[in-house]
């Protein structure tokens, strides 16, 4: 695919802040980034149960997939080799791939954690692999993701804050070896200007070891810092406090992405303290459980009272999903399994996270996020399900 | 919803006949409906994995949902209550349902056939019913159906003549009863004017017992004809003599309908004989397991030769799913168990069966269906994949 001259540099421009909300933009080669942004999550190169035109017209500018899946399955050789994973999965806007790293900790069968890397066999075939920092940003080059991340080690929290250090400082020694590999592939040609490799924060819920994370990453001059190690079970309170021990660390520069968050509140709560990038997997897989998200709360469509209610989840929304199906319908299919009740709830789901973003982004514009976080947030906490 | 004025009577009309192949056109209140038609199945109120709009760009004109899933779940009533079947699912075209009889028997745990009709327990939720002639046309009219059908036995082949006889006798008995029912609907304001009731012949495969059958229903003078009980098993050379025994006794003026009939071979050699409609689960069903039809025969993208195929099923389809994505993502997909795999190849197939009867209108309309049907099934037999 030809990418249209946007500009051949991968930079970040902040059109304002109000409080430590920030509204701005990315941009990269295959497009601009409105900031804060939220990241539908395309694991196994689609997001579950949407069209790629479904998930463009919802609003997304850039979706993120999985690596630790793609390298499995169909292969990083194989998609490159077919035009690389834009062409594949039919999305020409940028997208960002993860390491790799937390989804083999969290579902491969075996694996041992060295200073190398990490060794695991496949959760699909029992085939073996070994993860290093460098093979990751190789898988990733042969993706040919726009923005790449640096493989880190990830735990499960809590833990011993010995056991937190160590892997903190395996990350910052992953994130050099990541850097220079990553370097090496634009020598080779197999990385392009415009590309970009975030680094990721760790320090589990310490302040100290976030900061000094954050210090010595900021030190090698990264295009981008995600904070990673959050949202694994430390409450919204503990994470919202790591949060602001951990941005003011990072330079204003540079886009921040709080990875794998969050809940509506998340999101406003992480913009507020100055995140201009998320994903989850939230809007789609609860929506393939039956629950939608709206401006006036969560909704289980599972639920009895929904059966005879012919008013859609949202009259006013500009999805077709949330707008043109009653939630009697919704509640009988997913009621009955229907493929139908995920595909409309998963695209429902999608639009209401980027008109989320899109009502952050234009509040921070205007100067009145506070008065609109806390006016929203009342009404999500309707709960009208 | 209101209807168009397209017309207040359920008519045929048959514009020309090439050999005994027969292109013409249903005219109801809902809409028209061209023939041959293929009516794609929409079992429990949603063609699995489509929006309705893409049924309907697809070509479909009508489609058909199963009573005996609806009556179960959400239930009669309730549809009822909601408006109707038409509104609550989206199609504001014509809806056929079957009578739920086949459904009883192939699906519910325990049943008891009587002269009454069909005692059973739901396979959801194990719940006792009991559905009888009248009562499934009460259920038809309660859903608001376009066409509806009368209940029937239907047995499973091979099967004792004496059995088949009997079952096409009460059949016989069961269409009186429907028959009276419904105009017992109409009298009570439930069913309306350019509502239809289908009859269904039976009798096997033993052509006395079909010409027997068919000869007692149009003496009934039923406003359409069901060949029913066939394609359960007794090959395909059965069922197409079946078919030049029943449809000489069925009047011209009367459209024809082969109920869950069948592949694209079975489609072209039935409407050589003068069939003009048919209800299938195969296009949806087969693209949720992987395989697509297509011009050059079945693909079953489950095969590890499509891996790194970059061409689309059809480069020459009107059908974004057959055109614009490459056989080595649609081969990732079902290899992963994605949605989206289901999604597009269900598109794609329910797309290719209406083009197969758009081909087959034009090719009678102009003359030529025996050369178009020669070289259409020399192509359809590569099986490509």
């Amino acid at each position: 695919m030809e990418l249209k001259a946007i500009g051949d540099r991968f930079r970040y421009r902040m059109f304002r802040q109000d409080g430590l909300a920030r509204v701005g933009e990315i941009v990269t080669p295959r497009g601009v980034i409105r900031t804060p942004a939220f990241m539908p999550v395309g694991t196994v190169a689609t997001v579950k149960a949407l069209y790629p035109e479904q998930v463009k017209e919802a609003g997304a500018d850039i979706i993120l997939a999985n690596t630790y899946h793609l390298m499995l399955r169909p292969g990083a050789e194989r998609i490159q080799r077919l035009g690389g994973l834009h062409d594949f999965m039919r999305w020409n806007g940028p997208i960002l791939t993860d390491s790799g790293g937390f989804q083999v900790m969290s579902l491969s069968q075996i694996r041992k954690i060295t200073e190398e890397g990490a060794a695991f066999q496949s959760h699909i075939d029992g085939s073996r692999h070994l993860l290093s920092p460098e093979r990751s940003i190789e898988i990733q080059c042969l993706l040919g993701s726009d923005i790449q991340m640096q493989m880190d080690e990830c735990i499960e929290l809590p833990a011993e804050r010995a056991q937190v250090e160590r892997a903190m400082q395996l990350s910052l020694r992953w994130a050099e070896r990541s850097q220079r590999a990553f370097e090496a592939e634009k020598v080779k040609g197999r990385a392009r200007e415009g590309q970009a490799l975030f680094a990721i924060v760790q320090g589990g819920t310490d302040a100290t070891l976030r900061k000094q994370s954050a210090r010595a990453l900021v030190g090698m001059d990264f295009p981008g810092y995600a904070i990673g190690g959050l949202a694994v079970g430390e409450g919204q309170e503990a994470m919202l406090a790591t949060l602001e021990e951990t941005l003011p660390e990072l330079p204003e520069a540079k886009p921040r992405y709080l990875m794998g968050v969050g809940t509506p509140e998340d999101l406003i709560e992480a913009v507020r303290r100055g995140v201009d990038m998320f994903d989850c997997v939230m809007p789609t897989r609860n929506g393939r459980h039956g629950l939608a998200f709206t401006w006036n709360g969560r909704v289980n469509l599972r639920n009895a009272r929904h059966a005879e209610d012919l008013s859609p989840l949202d009259a006013e929304s500009t999805c077709p999903a949330a707008r043109d199906y009653s939630r009697a319908y919704l509640h009988h299919l997913v009621r009955a399994g229907e493929y139908l009740g995920s595909m409309l709830l998963s695209w429902s789901n999608t639009a209401f996270y980027q008109q989320l973003m899109a009502a952050m982004r234009a509040a921070i514009a205007e100067g009145r996020f506070e008065s609109w976080a806390e006016e929203t947030k009342a009404r999500l906490a309707r709960k009208d399900g």
